[in-house]
């Protein structure tokens, strides 16, 4: 279908609504090229630096770290109405021990502005270039929360991307999860 | 006039076109509760361990660092149709020079939830305990902004506050800037 040029933030209510339900897809490739997907319930959304922003939480042990570290590029894909068992594999199993997208039955696109691909079942999508990127530092969050969401140190990178476009095919709205 | 407490999220977009235009106001007072104000132009809105956050962007130089160092709380306040003057003085004054309040003729309310001044004269307002603060790492943001945004190294720090409530008055979207 279709896809149309939207402004960064037109859909960020549906953004944040699906972030703290059942999840976004943060998809990005490594050197190979291959597609990888992996749901997230975490993000920032705003100005920075004067340009939109689109910040994505990975953690330090996660194969999608690797892959963001090696080209500096990702996308953030909105699911669809039927993909609850797209969210759960990709919350759960890792890209390291199998291709997500082939098994799970999804089309990984090439990305309209930035080479990184997006994924076609996904009616809204971000194209993110990496702009800034830091560790969260250890014992500068509120301890509970620290001990609670790092126990093992497993620290998240915030990955700051610059959101280049947001695209959506028409009548996306009614048709997301 | 009567406020009320809306979802975090609410506002997001009237938040995001106001940063983006004339400004929000950064409202704050240290250990000596004296309210200062100044004007922000970028900031990140989110989810962020399972919690709402309002990440606002402080130089180092800042009177205002100074102030939610000592106290870890501000608000962000939504300015009114009619001020204009109040975004340009407090995005050039420093409250270590003048009470801008005061000077303004603004009137400084305690928060509802969290022991922190917020701008009565402006319809909505958010308020914010820091969960997470980090200073900007010289050398991960890309050259050509490091290079426009820092030239003397005065970075930002990113004060990550969880949203503990946000109020607006009645009929407050008409009556934003």
């Amino acid at each position: 279908m279709v896809r149309k040029e939207v402004s960064p933030f037109e859909f960020f209510e549906e953004t944040d609504s699906l972030m703290r339900s059942g999840g976004l897809l943060l998809v990005s490739s490594g050197k190979d090229g291959k597609p990888n997907a992996m749901t997230i319930g975490w993000g920032l959304v705003g100005t920075m630096w004067r340009l939109p922003v689109f910040c994505v939480a990975v953690r330090l042990s996660r194969y999608t770290h690797k892959l963001i570290d090696e080209t500096g590029r990702f996308t953030v894909c909105l699911p669809s109405k039927n993909m609850d068992e797209v969210l759960d594999v990709c919350g759960t199993k890792s890209g390291r021990d199998m291709d997500k997208l082939k098994e799970l039955g999804l089309t990984a696109k090439k990305g309209k502005v930035v080479d990184v691909p997006y994924i076609e079942e996904c009616p809204i999508h971000y194209e993110c270039e990496v702009i800034y990127k830091t560790v969260l530092e250890p014992g500068q969050l509120k301890k509970a929360v620290e001990g609670d969401v790092y126990p093992t140190g497993n620290y998240h990178t915030m990955y700051y991307g610059h959101i280049k476009g947001v695209y959506a095919e028409e009548g996306a709205h009614g048709n997301l999860l």
